[in-house]
């Protein structure tokens, strides 16, 4: 089997690289070759690994990706929130064009009569949903982007249920929540403290967090993020809702409770560590996260980190 | 005031530049020039009309829209839902592409500091809810386009509200219901017979229906139609929801209903002319549209025929 990942070398395509290469199968079908792509990627030594330095509007990358003929194909190449509203044109480019881009050049790949259409794991975010939710998130419940970032991933989820009812693709979107503990961030990424607080927490640094200790938001770790993608491939879906979009099961957290499983993981001295200076900006986005009514995810074999202090275990893997 | 119609030579766009030349204003704003744009246009005798032969991906016409700087624009233009699904790259370059292309030409126009952003009414359509629908069209039920056609009009609703929350455009959606009565409609308009029974009930020549006489639908008249498409432009949106897109009120009558309303207006003997022959591929579609909850419609002002008999009277209006 061909798998190809866009985005790979970016934070949560290196943990699903590393995940899919040491696993060395999907669904049952062993790996033969894995095409990384990215805009600019380090040299990969294993031997079923091929790169490609990839732009999605650029129709040499398309040609490679065709040549390459991916069964599977995780999409996670995108500029982020905070950079695709400053610079709506960027965020246009690659989050839109880009997808519809790829999705095409998928769906036309030449297919033997009776073979499956190939998978398309879609990384869509949690940003579809919108910023004034109620208490609970149902999964039926209207979607209102607050920002250009969740308006382009909401029409690429709408467009790729679209060419999986034509039987073109398998499109499975997942809406991704903050996924932890992220590299320093720099600017662009608005949930970038999430991560940040956790760094800083397992290294005994000092952190001043833009939110209140009450604030609550939806945690993951990168490397249960990388294993729910992989399964994501893979899941039954019949009987699944023909939006073929499912946000990934969360822990709702506060960030009072994320420092309480650090103290309680690496010394009590740590909850001292952190001084609160609410920014209403970033609390208007992260501050109430509600509670997500996440069962039909779950019931398809989609999974959260269980606590919070496997989910801090775990999110300082690195990949 | 300038005013911009696409797909201007359309059998909507036709009444909408009737009615829009006839009021001469739009919101107390008197007319200055209606730029009408198509990929092909009669001449016009009007003054205050300027034609464009209009590609929305050809950056002449873009250039030509920008120096015309509408401060109002209808957005007819499109392929419709039976092409759409047979030629999917012609779909996605002038539903999606296009209307693309259009809006972000339209949210560029320089503007004076205070100044309004450009209005933009879309034509979105009813295809965006499904097929399989509950027996109550709900305003906050989930959309699942059962065909492309609907999929690229929800992405483009979509991106429309995204422009809006920007600041950049003032956008108002509008869902179309089967519009009565077109001209004997070719191939690619799977709602044509909803035309075609009307043309021959008043013509007085007989009519086999693909749909079962306890089909219902949703049916408007072009003529309410234009009127509901400038009122769009103007309707006050204090309070309105932020997906800016509605559908617009309907008469939901089955054939049966439409046929009697058509004897009761031209004759008797006319509900004799029809015979049924049920094709399943239509009756899919169109044997049972449900109720449809448009209040929120309503309340902005937008309104449907009144009654069966004022909607064919209206229905045969000619642009």
């Amino acid at each position: 089997m061909n798998v190809l990942i866009t985005g790979a070398g970016g934070y949560i395509g290196a943990h699903l690289a590393k995940a899919l290469l040491a696993r060395g199968e999907l669904g049952g079908h062993p790996l033969r070759a894995v095409m990384l792509a990215d805009r600019s990627l380090a040299p990969h030594r294993d031997p079923r690994v091929r790169t490609l330095e990839a732009d999605l509007l650029d129709p040499a990358t398309l040609a490679a990706i065709a040549e390459f003929a991916p069964q599977c194909t995780f999409h996670l190449a995108a500029i982020p929130g905070g950079a695709s509203e400053a610079d709506y044109v960027a965020g246009r480019r690659i989050n839109l064009q880009g997808t519809l881009a790829l999705f095409e050049t998928l769906a036309d790949l030449p297919r033997e009569a009776g073979a499956p259409a190939p998978v398309v794991v879609y990384s869509s975010t949690i940003a579809v949903y919108g910023t004034t939710l109620p208490p609970l998130v149902r999964p039926d419940m209207p979607l209102h982007p607050p920002v250009t970032y969740g308006a382009h991933k909401l029409a690429c989820e709408i467009l790729l249920a679209d060419f999986s009812r034509r039987g073109r693709l398998d499109g499975r979107a997942v809406r991704l929540p903050g996924i932890v503990a992220r590299p320093r961030s720099g600017p662009g990424l608005a949930s970038g403290f999430m991560s940040d607080i956790i760094r800083a927490l397992a290294a005994g640094q000092p952190y001043t967090c833009p939110v209140r200790p009450q604030a609550t938001a939806w945690w993951m770790s990168a490397t249960r993020c990388a294993e729910n993608l992989l399964h994501a491939a893979t899941m039954d879906l019949a009987g699944a809702d023909a939006a073929r979009a499912w946000p990934l099961p969360v822990l709702r957290l506060s960030v009072a409770e994320v420092v309480q499983a650090a103290a309680e993981l690496y010394g009590a001295d740590r909850a001292a560590l952190v001084q609160y200076a609410p920014d209403p900006a970033i609390e208007a986005v992260y501050g109430s996260y509600p509670v997500l009514d996440d069962a039909p995810s779950r019931s398809l074999g989609l999974r959260d980190d269980g606590d919070a202090q496997a989910m801090l275990g775990r999110a300082l893997d690195e990949a």
